[in-house]
């Protein structure tokens, strides 16, 4: 086996043409069989495991730089990068992340996970290597998927026209996107391909880049003749190449959608071995295409994550042209949401919460500051998202949370959910964003009614009332809030409070205020950072009182392939724990009843702003 | 005068050729009345007073809509649509904002002042027409300046690919960004010019959509001929024209830079009538030019705004290739630092707090996650910043105060600023960032001594230890809390601790207890917003204790065209009103020693992640 002797890029040398292609193929069956037990991206790794062996053939770290986009394509670069071992040993296939990351090897540069970034990444590396007055190659590689994100168009332009040194821009096209590609590129590109690199609209050109064009992206010979001609260029050039997604696995080249990232699945048939659930996301994505068919001009935009609302091809199809695909242009999508709204239509926007850090400006100045009344629902905020570091859910409160004038929604069950949604859509005074709950789908019942209006904002709703103990829980955490709620009652003899707050872009003065006549202790909970996070607001409304509050969320840190339970645990989310840091503070407690003093600048005045 | 004969748009009708060339004198002669007298946008607006007549004349509202980027081009705009006497009238000057304003005609459709939007925003109004069945035309007026941001990119790719309805895209080319223009697709747009429109590099084709040129951009019948050809059409299509900065207006023209934006001047001579002063960014760009001669690898980046390093053509001149200009792109200018860094460079990105805004995404996934030890340098981030809501400088504690891994240093003097770039730049460890204070220039004394050092962090300093009460001040705001400290000695014989934090990403968890054994009440001062900012982490430390804590700083809301005075005032940031607020607390206080409790998932377990 070829591959067992590749301890680094270096050993590439020692293969011959035949014997390249025999590695490919068996870097390809690892791919799969390891990508069968364990889930992955599987599209984009199958096409782009020749143009990596072509890669590190030609170009050598640590003199030249190679930086992936997005990097769930960088598989293949770590098999060939001292890590095949977490690809062909099953008991250290945890081993290695699902991107690219520098504490794994110094052939990974950055860690990276977002798309349309490495040409600026890599622009940068290339400036510090001429400042430096240093050699060799800077390769930024770059799906067509992610050339429409702004951040790679501002890179490929400042590339284009000021970078002057050696860089090399490898363009792996596809065809695809996750889903289908949108945007006017698109067609270039195509025509691009079909007239092999001479049609005339060419973006690469027009941004004063240098272009070259190989049809046989999957030919490790040929792509070893285009890398060494471009090798130590002293301008930046870009190889555009065209490559097969799924490339060797049947089912993942018949339905290249379904095949970008799967589940385990068995590797004979291709059938999924992951059962199929029901989420929040598959809920909130029902009850857009009834409101959709309901009414001709409310609107779903999505920026290149049809999951986001679990927007099947089939699904997509009956949302027609009702449902808008702007590609990877979060930017885009945002800020047309706005200029919908402000035209008098009824845009929904799904977006994943990692994704929605594209868009701070856009939500503060194209919408919030214009008052535009959209709608954005916002998945995989929490920490039952996805795992990787890039990919976290924990940051959406503080970030959207404190933009003045959005209106922010944690819903805690399907009912209410959708019951946000349909104020927000039918109301025209404020932008309103949806937290979609994650973990186990739930439902309205007595002991959770659902409101239909949400008009008089930052109003909470108090599910129960007690004395001594508040527990004020938000969105998927209030199952938590009831749960030390029922310990405390029934273990300690407390009659905690519960409420629901369902904003938590703001508090509920009045509601908090009379909490001081007979409590002592006040508990946040959010499926979120706590820094800058809903508990925050809170503390900082109590701040001035003797009310005492205990803030539980999550600490303001990077997580990374975690589980779930033990960063729970970590950050004390459990009954037990939050109970036992309730009667600590108690036995420490004050008399009642607590008088609220003047508060001068502090916060309550900010909620009346 | 023909001016005042417009009482709106449709007016345009009744003038012939000869009038409307008279019409655009009159507006020059009051633009330049007006500008010579409070200052403003003097070249955008000069340049495109022809455009604006023929664009009214042309299309009409209500069925028609204009959308203006960034609106700092849109005084004959506002002349044209009912407001010409703010620009006639002394006493009335201040009736109109220096920006797109709703609120004062409904021929203003957003309220903006950001660069690169208004292709996004049109976009939306043209979906929400078409998915209504309504007609009319949708133009999007966009600088070739503003060409290089990612929003504008990804607008000019979807409505390329995806609109297919009517939309005009008038692409008003002077040639000059604020200063010159930095990217490769200024070549090309440079070759457009020089070849009529038919050079094949062409961004806006290659992006799918229809082109025309017109060289006669000041020539209001070639104008109006240009436009009516493509009045009503079913597709978008860009026309490129060209104009010219500052035109009728010799040192206007002469100087497009300088007279960009200018304070007020004599009219005759053009010379200024603001005195130059010396401010924070004077002396942040002095140091960073030092540091620059310094060490051949310290590199300062800005995008598109010298100013904010008061980086005149001569300083630019003298950084040399140790300043890269990206041009309006500030996505590529957050991530090639992050590059840079990660590369072995020195980094100093110069940048304002309100454009800072479009980078979220960039600060945490290209550098804090990576965390690449760049420097980042934050212009006008304060009360006394730019006053118009577009440009607010109150949101940036929040926006990147809550990011993990970032640290950001508040300064409260020059040479205080200038350790902090200094320790920035040597260490290797942490992204940096350092917020330039505001208001009048201060220097270090023996009352205010100068760390070297500050890779302890979040450690703050204490000025003064008293009893009772403290007071941390951040940044600008450390004399204000001063001031109060005096006064509560003078008045009241309370002897308060004074803190100067110097971090305000994270809290000083040993300080802020050690203030529990003798402290009842904390006060805390920021030039931010509250609402995730500063103070907002000092409660939250506190929370679970009997300490007293209030907060000052902005209340969450958008000011607009704001006295800072009044501002201050009514957020009882004044000596007296924090007075007042302290004893009110004291006069409700608890007994000492103060115990801390248990803080289980409380905030001080962040500081420690």
């Amino acid at each position: 086996m070829y591959l067992e002797s590749i301890d680094g890029p270096q050993d590439l040398l020692a293969l011959d043409s035949r014997q390249r292609i025999a590695l490919a193929e068996e870097i390809r069956a690892a791919l799969l069989h390891k990508l069968s037990l364990r889930g992955g991206h599987v599209g984009s790794n199958l096409g782009f495991v020749e143009a990596t062996i072509a890669l590190h053939y030609v170009f050598h770290d640590p003199d030249d730089k190679i930086v992936f986009d997005v990097s769930h394509q960088s598989y293949t670069h770590k098999m060939l990068t001292g890590r095949r071992d977490a690809f062909l040993d099953e008991s250290r296939f945890d081993d290695v992340s699902g991107f690219s990351e520098p504490s794994e090897s110094d052939y990974d540069l950055f860690r990276m996970g977002h798309t349309s970034t490495s040409v600026s990444l890599a622009s940068g590396l290339a400036k510090a290597r001429d400042m430096a007055g240093r050699g060799g190659n800077v390769v930024a590689v770059i799906g067509d998927g992610s050339l429409s994100g702004g951040e790679a168009l501002e890179g490929l332009d400042f590339v284009g026209g000021e970078l002057n040194g050696n860089m090399i821009i490898v363009v792996n096209d596809n065809g695809m996107s996750i889903a289908e590609n949108h945007g006017g590129l698109y067609r270039s590109l195509a025509h691009l391909r079909e007239s092999g690199g001479t049609s005339p609209d060419n973006i690469f050109t027009a941004l004063g880049l240098d272009y070259r064009y190989e049809p046989r992206g999957n030919d490790i010979d040929a792509l070893i003749r285009i890398f060494e001609q471009v090798r130590d260029t002293d301008h930046p050039v870009v190889v555009h190449i065209r490559t097969r997604k799924g490339l060797g696995y049947t089912p993942a080249e018949r339905n290249k959608e379904a095949w970008h990232w799967h589940a385990p699945f068995d590797e004979a048939t291709g059938v999924s071995l992951a059962p199929p659930r029901r989420t929040y996301l598959t809920e909130a994505g029902d009850h857009v295409l009834d409101l959709m068919a309901a009414d001709p001009e409310v609107t779903a935009i999505i920026a290149g994550t049809p999951t986001v609302f679990d927007l099947t091809p089939e699904r997509r199809a009956r949302a027609g042209r009702q449902l808008i695909d702007v590609g990877i242009a979060e930017e885009q999508a945002v800020a047309m949401a706005s200029g919908m709204a402000r035209g008098g239509g009824k845009p929904i926007v799904g977006m994943y919460a990692s994704f929605l850090q594209r868009t701070y400006d856009q939500m503060m100045d194209d919408v919030c500051i214009n008052s535009s009344p959209a709608t954005f629902c916002i998945g995989n905020a929490s920490i039952w998202g996805v795992n990787d570091v890039t990919h976290l859910g924990l940051f959406d409160i503080a970030m959207i949370g404190n933009i003045p004038g959005l209106v922010y929604l944690a819903p805690t069950n399907v009912e209410e959910m959708n019951a946000m949604m349909d104020w927000a859509v039918r109301q025209t005074q404020h932008p309103v964003a949806i937290r979609m709950p994650a973990g186990t789908v739930r439902h309205a019942d007595d002991a959770h009614p659902v409101r239909r209006d949400y008009s008089r904002l930052d109003t909470f709703d108090t599910l129960h009332r007690g004395s001594r103990v508040a527990i004020i829980a938000a969105g998927d955490f209030l199952r938590l809030g009831e749960d030390t709620a029922r310990l405390l009652h029934d273990e300690e003899g407390i009659d905690a409070t519960v409420v629901n707050p369902q904003f938590i872009s703001g508090v509920d003065a009045a509601t908090l205020d009379s909490l001081l006549d007979d409590h002592t202790v006040v508990v946040t909970l959010e499926d979120g950072m706590l820094s800058g996070g809903f508990g925050a607001k809170v503390a900082a409304h109590y701040a001035p009182t003797p009310m005492r509050v205990l803030c539980y969320g999550f600490a303001k840190t990077y997580y990374d392939r975690y589980d779930p339970a033990e960063v729970m645990h970590d950050n004390r989310l459990e009954p037990g724990a939050i109970r036992d840091d309730v009667l600590h503070t108690l036995a420490d407690g004050v008399e009642f009843p607590q008088r609220p003093v003047a508060r001068g600048g502090a916060f309550p005045r900010d909620t009346a702003a």
